[in-house]
């Protein structure tokens, strides 16, 4: 890898093989296309047009967010970070391209794209299983479905916010547990249901107990993180034609941090029959960076052993998995390190899966691994596995904890092989709870 | 009601008393911004220069689809109304307004707006009941949470698609029922459990029967409609802030027709636990008519009695439901007559549910009520029902029919009481089925 001569970025995790984008404005201005260089922005357009002024590439960072350009494609993809590394690799082009250089400090970040359509899948087994052992202790830890199919549903797009954004802790009906106690396991069997549970017994099968339940309306008491990987879809495809797992780099334009913020007391009552709607759709934070497939070159590992085999339009050449290391920081200490390379179903079977009834892809298309656990306790990926339910207590900022407090603030990094021979820091996405407002 | 010149449209379900807007294309031409008086659509933006080329309105509908129109609010949609029913209303308008009026027939219809988020209730009695007593006939037909809240969860925005297209049969991963009798109640809940089903005994508690399930991948044979109505959010609100029941007509600017297609088989192996999916992804089909809730002005009723009481946050003034007649029509048969007036939870009551987190609404969003479904058997909006899980057929054509088949048409009519003391007929909805593509 050659250098770059942008000041301090040389051996950092956003040096010349990185070059993830975002949009960023300056104050009083409004927002542009940038790319990261160690603790700077580029402003893209300029110095496009410094050298040609009808580039396609100029026009389409021209025009914020970055849709314009994922909608492009892969080779106009490879052009830009060809020019990029070209013009930040070679000093002869840093004098005119200097005053387009901003430092981090300067600048304000937005959502780096308009999400189109947005599917949270559930494709880590460690956390799959440690949800089915926390609320069916006596049932099989994972459903028939699991091992066929990257199950996943489709979250709330408007509601998908960039990193930093505060979030309010979010009200909504949650089942009374003043009348039973919390700590019984039938009653905590039934207030708190997580994701993967369809034996809710009380709900369906045991009447009087079901017909009991009175919601109140009140603040979330089972405020969670989700800490995931998101994949940015940046290729348009037909409507009727699906996309094998084999043209994920044709659609795929890059990755982002995800936190899948999710109130699980709503979410327990709310969720039969027809899956999360309130419990995850206030807010879903995303880095203000998204790192470009081109960067995680090296980060391709192969995926664990899937059995049984699965069907012929998820099948996938090695190596599908990426290996990317993941921490969750509460209020500034590391509670946890998930390790990406253990998920069970890959980024391209997800989007195989995606589209095999035929729906069409649109850029901005935004779809998440769900949850990323590995098998060791300090690798959970939620709070709600890392407390096992809430009813074993771990330890931060030297206290026992369960689920968010207000005033926390929770940040998740990542970081993966870069080309370079070092490592690359992916976006952060950190975010801050706020009290719920007063009803 | 004063009378219209347009030719042709008084008296009609198009006359001055509804006036829906939609987006057309004249051959060769781009989409514009139009209102259907009668079997003609005038374009509007065009109209609206004559009087002030400068005018907000005429910039918003220069600018397709409706979204920016929508986003005015409603002081501006009255405005507008006003507005065209004088220029539709008093024959000193026809001669310079007569240049824009051009023929449904000579028109290409498009997607009226651009789909936001994209979200599906559950909200008909009969429907909920109807489809837990098919899967849980022994058990409650509903689940503890269906009279406490709107039970909903989010579709997919990208495949929302404007009335007349065709729908190509999903393929997906259904579950092979070779192995077994389809006949037998055992196979039948295992492989057809819908949307209301927690109990799915084969698939949780059942290792033996769950951990045999060998799914396959081919074309849906368990195709369906649902037969909705759709409510469209014109101004948005902002993350944080719930919006009551009381703000429902300061947000959502109108009613469209819609059918949310459902393959039942690739649901029922797909949706434990986070939901409806594929089963559900390939194609919503909405009309090609916006009907803006002015034109309903006369369709309001009292909601059926609510038992137990909602909580406060879903209390609204009566009269909160729509009288709105709706026909399932199958190849040009009237197979069902659903009756929107029936529906347990009023749309005022869904769009606070929606927001009671603080989830924002932006322009575009859709929000569909889910199938409705009136007490008696010809009032029911899926052929899930009508068939009564395919076990008892219905006849139409003078064949016996469960689910759909390869060139099937079917179209949804919708008609309410209008403001001039006739019936206003909303947007149809209509799609054909095409066969599977080869995998």
């Amino acid at each position: 890898m050659s250098s770059t001569w942008a000041p301090g970025a040389a051996g950092t995790g956003f040096d010349l093989d990185h070059l993830p984008y975002g949009v960023f404005s300056l104050p009083g201005e409004d927002p542009r296309v940038g790319v990261r260089i160690g603790d700077h922005v580029l402003d893209l357009a300029p110095v496009a047009e410094i050298g040609d002024p009808d580039s396609e590439l100029a026009a389409a960072w021209r025009t914020p967010p970055l849709n314009a350009f994922m909608a492009m494609g892969p080779e106009q993809w490879a052009t830009a970070r060809w020019w990029i590394t070209e013009v930040l690799g070679d000093s002869v082009h840093a004098e005119r391209t200097r005053p387009h250089l901003h430092p981090l400090a300067d600048v304000r970040l937005h959502l780096p794209f308009e999400v189109a359509d947005y599917v949270d899948f559930y494709a880590s087994e460690a956390h799959a299983t440690n949800v089915g052992r926390i609320f069916r202790p006596d049932g099989a830890a994972l459903l028939p479905n699991w091992k066929h199919l990257p199950v996943g549903y489709h979250g709330r797009a408007g509601t998908v916010v960039v990193s930093g954004t505060d979030v309010v802790r979010p009200s909504g009906q949650v089942v009374s547990t003043s009348s039973t106690t919390d700590q019984s396991s039938t009653t905590d069997k039934s207030s708190t249901t997580d994701k993967s549970s369809t034996t809710d017994k009380s709900s369906t099968t045991d009447k009087s107990s079901a017909t009991d339940k009175v919601p109140e309306h009140g603040p979330s008491r089972r405020l969670d993180i989700e800490a995931e990987l998101g994949f940015v879809v940046g290729t348009p495809s037909a409507l009727g034609e699906p996309v094998p797992t084999a043209a994920f780099a044709d659609h795929v334009f890059g990755v982002v941090g995800l936190n899948d913020w999710s109130a699980r007391d709503i979410q327990a009552w709310e969720y039969v029959p027809l899956g999360p709607f309130l419990g995850k759709s206030f807010a879903t934070s995303v880095s203000a960076w998204v790192t470009p497939l081109a960067a995680l070159a090296n980060a391709w590992v192969d995926l664990p052993a899937q059995e049984p085999e699965v069907l012929g339009y998820l099948a996938t050449a090695q190596p599908a998995a990426l290996d990317i290391e993941v921490e969750v920081e509460l209020d500034g200490e590391v509670v946890a390190r998930p390790p990406y390379r253990t998920m069970y179903w890959s980024p391209a079977q997800m989007l195989a899966h995606l589209t095999v009834n035929g729906a069409s892809l649109r850029t901005g298309d935004l779809y998440a691994s769900g949850t990323i656990s590995g098998p060791e306790r300090d690798q959970r990926g939620s709070f709600l596995e890392l407390s096992w339910g809430g009813k074993e207590p771990f330890e931060a900022g030297g206290r026992e904890r369960t689920f968010l407090e207000d005033g926390d603030t929770v940040t998740l990094r990542y970081s993966a092989p870069g080309t370079g021979g070092g490592r690359i820091t992916l976006g952060e996405v950190t975010g801050r709870i706020l009290p719920a407002r007063t009803l």
